[in-house]
């Protein structure tokens, strides 16, 4: 019954070759490390040579796309994410994970989640840690290129969430200047991922550890190759690391412009003012209400945790599973706001936020002035009503994908007899969800996700990578419409 | 450096007078219980008196509203709501109970919410037991006109959800049609009441009960004359009352067409089948996961409690309390739902759900097709845009409440000293908000409000407010705009 598929995928699985071609290279890093530490170098070596080999193949074998359009955009990247989680997992599996285990954990690392199924973390081989980190800075890298060139075309408000001065939706191509933006995102993103190595290394951590929580940080992964995560270092790390994950949650074309010297951009930046308000709020309650300790440790402590938090990174400078359960409360709502757009958060995105209250604030002045025409502005620009209406679609499908998710993972480990709390369920949902990694209960800071049974991690694994890719990709990809004309 | 006040208050005050002179009729219903039983008259004297006394002086002295306009309307039911439960706590507050317990009873009874402080209800004099359920069937009544004649009014998208022909948004007053409109709902309730009582009398209900539960079920309130709810009836019962609280979750306007004969309305309404259809899901699934019991019972408390927490009535025909953390995260959900438009039933209301719902799958469609235009239907017509954004509001605003409220629960609490868990807090905000009652662990379906401390009842007192008013009249009066021009 089902007509002719129009959508071809065949220059999908060219594009995924090619980036499974360029993927090998990565595992020369922890190779190297291997090797230096007198490792077995095998679970690097084996999938370097058939990413190598599989994705020459496919570039040669598959028809090379003329032109991408966007509804090839959807699956490129679909397909890319998981294609690159399971290369991405071998390593693992080659060393003494179950695959569902190497799955979930190379997923939350491409995803730049942080939540790990590693429950030894400290006895892991320096290779396997080392290609842990660099899986979440590599996904870092491919989420500035998605926000700038595929996210915008979805007409969920994307395209006005970018501060570049992005094509409209009607472009369909990926255009010179994407990749010219993208390279100045990427040089950011190295830039200060060197000078956060630089620092962490002054300030005392060893140069392994500085460019494996640098990878961290700048793509608010939140891996540790410490079991205590940054509770393991020094208040001065902490406040160093505090810094830069701040930096990351900020929109990485703003930072740019101010690199390059306008800082007055910095003025007129309401996504950035709004998240500043939210870290410093939050922040402040949580140093407020935190049990006896020196004010510099309740300050650091509680804007740690916010910015780790909201930024979606998710280390940890104490273990807050021991907080009050009015604080994880503030934990878990901070889950939903997620980084800037344009950085390597994930969740809502700030601005996305702070245009739904835009949004409500709107009609309910419509309410008083029924006949008057109130648009929605963000700074000096009026957000088109077209936007508006992806931005609240998306909100509410993420509240919705997070209740349904949160039902289903508690069905599902009810069924297979481990009961969890609802705190520990939805907290789960949400931290998988909104890649933000670490949850409460038996998935706290310093715990893992390794008790949970193999179906749940799936459905984990399977919301990490739907989050990431901003939901609208993956139901779009679900529509028979999508496949059909 | 206020401006003049342009709202004009004292027509509100005349029509919230006029309103207390007629509620003074109703203590005569707990007054004559009283007497029967011989119980003490005065805690229903007093009040009847000063309500009567300062009803007609309210109306005498303030000048007669010529013409009651939009913005008024949003002072007249916020201030009659909260003057009522003023007055409707005088009974308990002459009993022993203390003023902040008897005002979030009252509040509780009249936004037909059933939360209560009461500890020992089967000690309760009848005649304060049968106030209390006489509050919910009053406030019943005054939810159909506040969804007939003043909610459509707040460009919410409530007008739509109406199925009476009602008038556009720019008539502001109220219309004879409307009354009209009123009287047929008030009969269905009047009708559909009487046969309740009938019914629960003949299955071996007391007449004292079988009025009492009457009251409870078609306001969708959930007082109790009994400790332990319906749990302490028969199967029989509990079956009718299920039967009971799902056409009191139903759009009045439907049941009123089905009584003139015309059936076909059930057809295409497109509300009702997905209520019915949340219903039929949730119930099965809970009676799936429910421990061993026969099937028959299964059946019974799956539909019972899917039923009694989507209508927000709140009845129990078991501790649910008892239940598993999966079956409890079911029932949260639910809270968020609500009976259909039209209905006494709180919450968001399943039309907007519905709504919220098809809006997602209009945006993800346009993802797939950027250039067609795709109207929302409900049924056969099409949902003006005006309407969609004001339903996407109204539902989004409902979620920020529910996460604001669950922290400041949380965060009174623990200064207090109270250890609430998370879903205690955040189910006690949802029952409140959404007008449900019962909650989880402390204010569990057998137990009570009593034991938070005093400006926690202060706060879900208000949540219930709002929750009844709808949100937007309530955040429409603490606007500067709304009191000049």
């Amino acid at each position: 019954m089902r007509q002719a598929t129009v959508v071809d995928v065949r220059p999908a699985l060219n594009v995924v070759a090619s980036v499974i071609r360029w993927l090998s290279l990565a595992y020369l890093l922890p190779l190297g490390v291997a090797l230096f530490y007198r490792e077995n170098p095998w679970p690097y070596l084996i999938p370097f040579g058939l990413a190598a080999v599989l994705g020459l193949a496919g570039e040669r074998l598959i028809r090379a796309p003329k032109e991408l359009g966007v509804r090839e955009g959807f699956l490129v990247v679909a397909l890319a994410w998981l294609t690159i989680a399971a290369f991405g997992a071998i390593p693992y599996a080659l060393d003494h994970h179950n695959v569902v285990d190497a799955y979930f954990e190379s997923m939350s690392g491409f995803t730049t989640t942080g939540a790990t199924i590693l429950t030894d973390i400290e006895n892991e081989p320096k290779g396997l840690l080392m290609w842990r980190q660099f899986t979440q800075w590599l996904g870092g890298m491919g989420i500035i290129v998605l926000a700038i060139a595929i996210l915008p075309k979805l007409s969920v408000g994307g395209r006005q969430l970018m501060e570049t001065e992005a094509p409209g939706p009607n472009v369909e191509k990926l255009t010179p200047r994407i990749y010219q933006t993208a390279r100045a995102l990427w040089k950011v993103y190295v830039g200060v991922s060197l000078v956060e190595i630089g620092t962490l290394k002054l300030l005392g951590m060893s140069f392994f550890d500085s460019v494996a929580h640098t990878f961290s940080t700048m793509a608010t992964g939140g891996f540790s190759t410490h079991a205590l995560s940054l509770a393991d270092f020094s208040p001065a790390i902490q406040w160093a690391t505090l810094v830069f994950m701040l930096l990351a949650g900020t929109n990485f074309a703003l930072m740019y412009r101010v690199f390059c010297g306008r800082f007055v951009a910095l003025k007129h930046d309401s996504e950035f003012h709004f998240y500043l308000g939210l870290i410093v709020i939050s922040g402040l309650l949580i140093a407020l209400l935190l049990p006896g300790m020196p004010l510099e440790a309740r300050l650091r402590h509680g804007l740690f945790q916010a910015i780790s938090i909201i930024t979606t990174t998710g280390f940890a400078s104490v273990d807050f599973e021991q907080w009050s359960n009015v604080l994880k409360l503030v934990l878990l709502a901070l889950m939903f706001f997620g980084g800037c757009a344009g950085s390597t958060g994930g969740s809502i995105k700030i601005v996305r936020s702070l245009l739904v209250f835009k949004f409500i604030f709107r009609e309910w002045r419509k309410v008083i002035h029924p006949q008057a025409v109130l648009p929605v502005r963000l700074g000096r620009q009026t957000v088109s009503e077209n936007a508006i209406n992806g931005i609240m679609a998306f909100a509410v499908l993420y509240v919705t994908t997070f209740a349904v998710g949160s039902l289903l993972l508690l069905l599902d480990t009810t069924v297979q007899g481990l009961d969890l709390s609802v705190l520990e369920g939805v907290s789960m949902v949400a931290a998988t969800l909104g890649n933000v990694g670490p949850a409460f209960g038996v998935a706290g800071p310093m715990a893992s996700y390794a008790q949970l049974p193999d179906t749940a991690k799936l459905l984990l694994t399977f919301l990490m990578w739907a989050g990431r890719l901003e939901l609208f990709p993956v139901i779009v990809l679900m529509t028979r419409e999508y496949w059909r004309r």
